[in-house]
């Protein structure tokens, strides 16, 4: 979302640089710590005049980065919901564990099924992390913002601990393309708190990015003079 | 799938063309009634080694294909899922009619609630679908083979009546790129039936395979001397 973009481009003095015919995507470029940072956002759909958020989007933008810029890293940055019975809280930021998941896509057909989950592996990265202090945590993707009880059910037996609309899509378009990929997520609503999750999110959204937008600099600060191996 | 997409392939004698390097998809070309006829199909998924299903797939396939054909039509052509309730029969073929919408993007935001339905514009086709016998039916998209309460309750307001997994993307990203987009999907499964979807799905599919690549043949050759305005 741009809102969720904004600080980072301010804080990077990042410059636009040319999108695709025809698509939404807004692309950016800054430097900084030596490293060349691209900044892709998914931008406004044109018949709804909203952020293109989801997983279709997130899926074509990625593979516009990938295939434009091949880049060493692949971080999908934005805002997600959490849960208090993990011990999330309102601004935390996690950085991705072990796998990204779909908890949408129920497919119950062998081999099928797994498809449906995704489970595209993240960059290892407990040693940033910890360096950082940052929280760790499974990213789980669909295209709805609240949660039915089959989302609960997917989402508890994949683990899931940081809810959001793209990653997995990311993840599964990087995966094809051999593309290193990290989350870095940043609370704007509990789950499992009484207030409804739309309104949760539209209270804490700027205080999420600006969050989100001081740990990715922390990020790029810490990744820029390391391999992707000696990230976790 | 590879199976719904092998009839239509061999009564085309159509013959491979070069692929995207990394992505999955194939493509093939044939001829047929003056039109060159390109048939995209999403391929096999290398993780999980299942036919790359879902919107995520079929939104990066269709930018591919309309990328570097500029179709004069595109045809998302499939099985799908029907209802008992509305008269849908095993092995019936459905044109698209009105809009793709999606029935499992939930997103409670004023704006986002709109853009998650989606309600792209299928091409005005039922002059064509008087002329062959297909029924029509406004068709809706979700990455789940199953249907959950939520997308009960959004299929009957956005007036679903063919329930499959690709379209709906396919339909974004042809709108996005000006491409006129029709689906054409014939039915394995009766949604409201007491049998598993899967269990209709395995037991139906070679059939409405078979159904489909016949009436897709007439659907080549009913739009073949026609503008698209003289489809509907």
């Amino acid at each position: 979302m741009a809102s969720e973009a904004s600080p980072i481009l301010t804080q990077l003095d990042a410059r636009a640089i040319p999108a695709i015919p025809l698509m939404p995507f807004k692309f950016f470029e800054a430097h900084r710590n030596g490293c060349r940072v691209i900044i892709s956002v998914n931008g406004r759909d044109k018949r709804h005049g909203v952020d293109s958020i989801g997983t279709e989007a997130a899926a074509l933008n990625t593979y516009f980065v990938a295939d434009r810029y091949n880049p060493d890293l692949l971080i999908t940055a934005g805002t997600a919901g959490g849960w208090t019975r993990q011990g999330a809280e309102i601004g935390d930021v996690y950085v991705s564990d072990q796998r990204f998941v779909h908890h949408d896509r129920r497919i119950a057909i062998p081999g099928f099924d797994e498809y449906g989950i995704g489970s595209y592996p993240a960059v290892p990265a407990a040693g940033l992390a910890q360096a950082l202090n940052l929280k760790l945590g499974v990213v789980t993707t669909s295209n709805s913002l609240d949660e039915n009880d089959d989302d609960r059910r997917l989402i508890a037996a994949s683990g899931g601990t940081v809810k959001e609309m793209e990653a997995a899509a990311v993840a599964y378009v990087c995966e094809m393309m051999a593309i290193p990929v990290m989350g870095l997520k940043a609370i704007t609503d509990l789950v499992d708190h009484h207030t409804a999750t739309a309104d949760q999110f539209d209270a804490n959204l700027l205080m999420a990015s600006r969050r989100l937008a001081e740990k990715l600099l922390q990020v790029i600060d810490f990744c820029a003079p390391r391999a992707i191996a000696d990230l976790g």
